[in-house]
Order: C-alpha cells, then sequence, then structure tokens
C-alpha cells in the first residue's frame, strides 16, 4: 500500500572530506520517499520554489512518485548547506534559509484521503499534527522530529507522540526528549509519551526498536528490543538524508507487507539499514536514484549474514 | 582446554555515578580470568604484592582458577584509581601505581609449559613477545594492548602482533594503531599488521569481529565481518573490566570448544558482550564472582534474541 509522506524537498549544499556538491537536490521528503519506493508506492507533500525545475522533478518521476501534493510557491526552495569536515557523522550548518518552506501549510489532495501509511518527516509539530488529523484513515503513523522541537516547542511535540505508532529518533534526540542518560531508560521514558515503538538510530552503530506491548494486533507477548548493527562501509562519501533513508527503507517495507508482525518489524529495521548505508555512499540522492530491489535484497542478505549465528542458515 | 592469562591482578578505587568502592580487587587478569572460568580451567601468570591476602586469593580459589604463576613480591600491589562521573565511556585515571608491576617479569611455571591457549593482557609488547616466545606449543593466542603502548611503544607492539592469532582492542585503538578513520579501512590495515583475526570493541554498540582467510583451518572462503550489538542494559554501574570481561568470555568459550569453526568464532563474539554485559552491572569483580553457567547461556539467548530476525527459531 502507498505511504503518504510530508516534508522538505529542498537543495543541499555539502562538504565532506569526499569532496563537495552544490545546490543538489536534497531534504527529508526527498531522501524518504526515493528509498521508500523502493518498496511501495509514495505520495509527497511538500513546497517547492521556482527553482525546482523539471531536472529535479524527473528524480521523483523515474521513481514513479506522485507528487499531485508538491505545492509550487512564488520564490525559492528550502536551502541547506553544511559541512562534515571535521566530523563525519554530525554536520556543522553553514547556512539554513528556509524561503517558501518558511511559511509551509501541508495541503493534502483529495486524492490522499484514503491514505493508510502516513511519515511526519522532520517539521514543525503543529504541521505533523495537522496532517494527522486531515488523514482519519492512517492505520500506521511513522514520525520523525529533531532537537530544535524538543528543546524549543516541546508542548506541541507531546501533542503529536501520541498519534504517532513509531517515532524515529537518534541517541541525543532520545536522551534530550527523556532527560535520560541510559539508553534503555531513555526508550521507556519515551514510550510512555506517546508512540507505540520506538527506534533509536546510532548512526554507524546501527539502530535499536523498542516496542509497547500493544504495537502488534493481536497482541503479543512482550517483545525484547531489536538491535541491528549497520554494515561495515568501505568508504563514507556524504552522510547527508541517512536516517530519511532509514526511514524510507523501514517504513516502505512495512507498508509493502500485509500485516504489521513483530519478524515484519525486525526486517524492516535492517531494510532501514541497507537503505541509509546505501545513501551515505554517494553525495546527496546519487545512489538511491540508481538502485534496484536486487541490489537491496542482496545487502540485506549481506546484513543478515554479518550479524546472525549461523550465517549459512536461512530459515525461508 | 585450559588458558593462560598474562597481566596484571590489582587493587582499584573506582567513583561512578552509581557509587564508589575503594581497593577493591581488579586488574586485566583477574577480570579475563573470572570470566574465561565460566567456560575453561584457567591459570594466572600475574605479580601481586603483600597486600594481596586471603581474602583475593579466596575470590580466583572459588572459580578454581590456577595460581601457580602468581608471583608474590615485596612491595604493594599494582594501584589504580579512577572516575567516570563525567564520562561513563571512558574512565578519568586519577591514579596509578605501578608498584611491583614496575618490575614485572613473567614466570612461566613448569606446569603451565603445555599451554595450548594463550592470552596476553594489556602489558608491555616486549613482555608479551617474551611469554609468547616460552611458550612455544601454544595454539591460539589472543592478545590486549592499549594507546600508551600503539603510542609510544609502537615498535615493540608491531614485533607481537605477528604472534597473536586475535587482537582485541577499541575503536580509537583501532584508529590509532591504523591511522584509518574508517572502521573497515582501519580494520584491514590491521590486518596486515599481524593478527588473523581482529575484534574491535564498541562499548555499548558491541563488536565487530574481522578476519584474515587463514584464520580457520581448513581454509574458508573468505569471511564477511561479524557484528555484535551489546546488550541494553537497565543500569551501567562501573564500567571497569568490561573489555577483559569481553576477552574472557570470547576466548574462554573458544578454549571449551574442539575445533575453531566460523560458527564457535561468532559464539566465542556473543558470549564475550554477554561476559561484559554483567561485569558493568556491579562494581568491580562483584558480579564475575556470583554467576553460573545456566545465567549466562540465558543471557546469550537473550542476546540472540535481540538480534536475530526470527527470535522464536532456534535452528539447534
Amino acid at each position: 500500500m502507498s505511504i503518504t509522506v510530508v516534508g522538505s524537498v529542498a537543495f543541499d549544499s555539502i562538504i565532506t572530506p569526499a569532496g563537495r556538491r552544490e545546490r543538489c537536490l536534497g531534504g527529508a521528503a526527498t531522501y524518504f520517499a526515493l528509498a521508500a519506493s523502493y518498496f511501495t508506492p509514495v505520495r509527497v507533500v511538500a513546497v517547492v520554489g521556482e527553482d525546482f525545475t523539471a531536472a529535479e522533478e524527473s528524480v521523483f518521476i523515474a521513481r514513479s512518485i506522485d507528487l499531485t501534493g508538491l505545492e509550487r510557491a512564488s520564490g525559492k526552495s528550502f536551502f541547506w548547506a553544511g559541512n562534515y569536515l571535521q566530523n563525519l557523522n554530525e554536520a556543522q550548518t553553514e547556512q539554513t534559509d528556509l524561503n517558501v518552506f518558511a511559511d509551509f501549510n501541508p495541503k493534502i489532495p483529495d486524492a490522499y484521503l484514503d491514505t493508510r501509511h502516513l511519515f511526519l518527516a522532520n517539521i514543525d509539530p503543529v504541521l505533523q499534527l495537522r496532517v494527522r488529523q486531515a488523514l482519519p484513515d492512517t492505520s500506521l503513523v511513522c514520525g520523525d522530529t529533531m532537537n530544535y522541537w524538543i528543546n524549543d516547542h516541546r508542548e506541541a511535540l507531546l501533542r503529536v507522540l501520541p498519534q504517532m505508532d513509531v517515532l524515529l529518533i537518534n541517541d541525543t534526540e532520545a536522551r534530550l526528549l527523556s532527560g535520560e542518560s541510559n539508553s534503555l531508560r531513555a526508550a521507556r521514558k519515551v514510550l510512555t509519551l506517546g508512540p507505540r515503538a520506538l527506534i533509536v538510530k546510532h548512526g554507524e552503530y546501527g539502530a535499536t526498536a523498542y516496542f509497547s506491548p500493544d504495537l502488534f494486533a493481536p497482541a503479543t507477548t512482550p517483545q525484547h528490543p531489536f538491535r541491528s548493527p549497520a554494515l561495515p562501509l568501505e568508504e563514507v562519501v556524504d552522510p547527508t538524508g541517512a536516517g530519511d533513508s532509514f526511514a524510507g527503507g523501514f517504513f516502505g517495507y512495512i507498508a509493502s507487507q500485509p500485516t504489521l508482525t513483530p519478524s515484519v518489524f525486525r526486517r524492516a529495521v535492517f531494510y532501514g539499514s541497507v537503505m541509509g548505508s546505501f545513501t551515505v555512499e554517494r553525495f546527496g540522492t546519487e545512489r538511491l536514484q540508481q538502485l534496484s530491489r536486487e541490489h537491496i535484497d542482496a545487502r540485506f542478505e549481506l546484513l543478515r549474514r554479518i550479524t546472525h549465528l549461523d550465517p549459512d542458515h536461512d530459515p525461508h
């Protein structure tokens, strides 16, 4: 089933130890949509400016991504410039021009009203809640957020968290949101804030999923956490978009499956790791544009082999 | 088969956010020996001073650890004081008194000359090499080192590395030793320095094993790396000795098995993670003194469940 994603479509200028790119296609909704498109149809709700041309549009079209919900506004698209020269794990932001994104008020096309799977990328939690409420027939809602909303817009964030089934954040955000430094206690605290599952991303060390007992229907026995390491990579060219690509692989796989079981959830975390690992191998969305499901599944199998005790034993 | 470990037996004073302990039993050889003792007989080569009494000795005796190689010297035992108040992942050293350890010249008892499994804990690489050469019948040698030897005694270290089958170090040490910031390239570089396998420990994020093709006999196909996350823990009371406990669980399990296969190696990494996770739950060696193989195997099973795609599927 298709996923609707609401978030940013942007231009990024990126400097990393491997080189630089000027004004390449970026934004959370872009990375998410491209990654998820290998698993399921994707619909985008976002706003761009007049600098978004047929060249950028063709990247989405090539992956059959539905742009009915892409609003064209007068002015320029969201622009971000960052560098990773000091720290490949965390960008230093050099410039952020919100441009048309400053007045972003997501408009849901009628054709999207049957949305069952909704991804709320990292935007103002007030907008996340508005979109969530405009789509009452969703069966599964995943969302992201960031330090800025946690620190400065906590009340609005606390209102939308109970509307999310799965929250995806990183270690620092989990600590900030919970006020707990211990990872396990931080996760438990976040689960009391509303989401029925939490995925904490550890960058090059992978991700851990934590579950509320009521995530799966019918209710299962209490679920242990699930930890997936990331793949060891020869070279990380550009970490931009890794987290959104993780979310796209994760949610795309879930939306492609008939029901959400613990086994599907675990495989979805693996697919998230796989899509994140592809993204960072090239600048921007370059790698995400050129994949095939065969490539993706081969890397999924590699991740299974490097994490499982009996790598040659495939239960399927 | 039994393991001989050479390293420090010491007293530690430790301050962590959870509290403090004065002069508790510590040292790399102590943690290693206690952890390994749940899998296989262990023999210790170390030196202690007159402050090492029957109380400390009884900790080893209770685990049937062979102290024939424990030299008693006049003076005081190695003493270390550290605190983890700022950073639970890395101690700030407040005091190091080498005492009798300053003149440590490992003496191998005749009864140890049939040693097949040797663990060279973190000591001067000159001594590591001397011990290695005094035990020519070893079939598997594992070793540890630290920043100080990598930076200031590199030549001596480079002479002993080819004598190790498995080197266990952490991320920082792997980067220092290789001069590479990328984890995978760092690991490949370290493998060119001699060891036939490398385990890089990531603290709370687990560990990754890398292999030379000639580690296993008969030679196997090239082995992918193996990654084991660490267990999510409710509380980390005292991280001291986690790495040595990992090494003890890892090598203890290997020594207990008839042959070293890829599957045994992977399970050994899991047992390493398990023993490290027990150690940090209490101060010093408190937890390591009170375990049973049933506790250990239950936690091994838990680690399998939180890392495997099909947790209820046990291939055994």
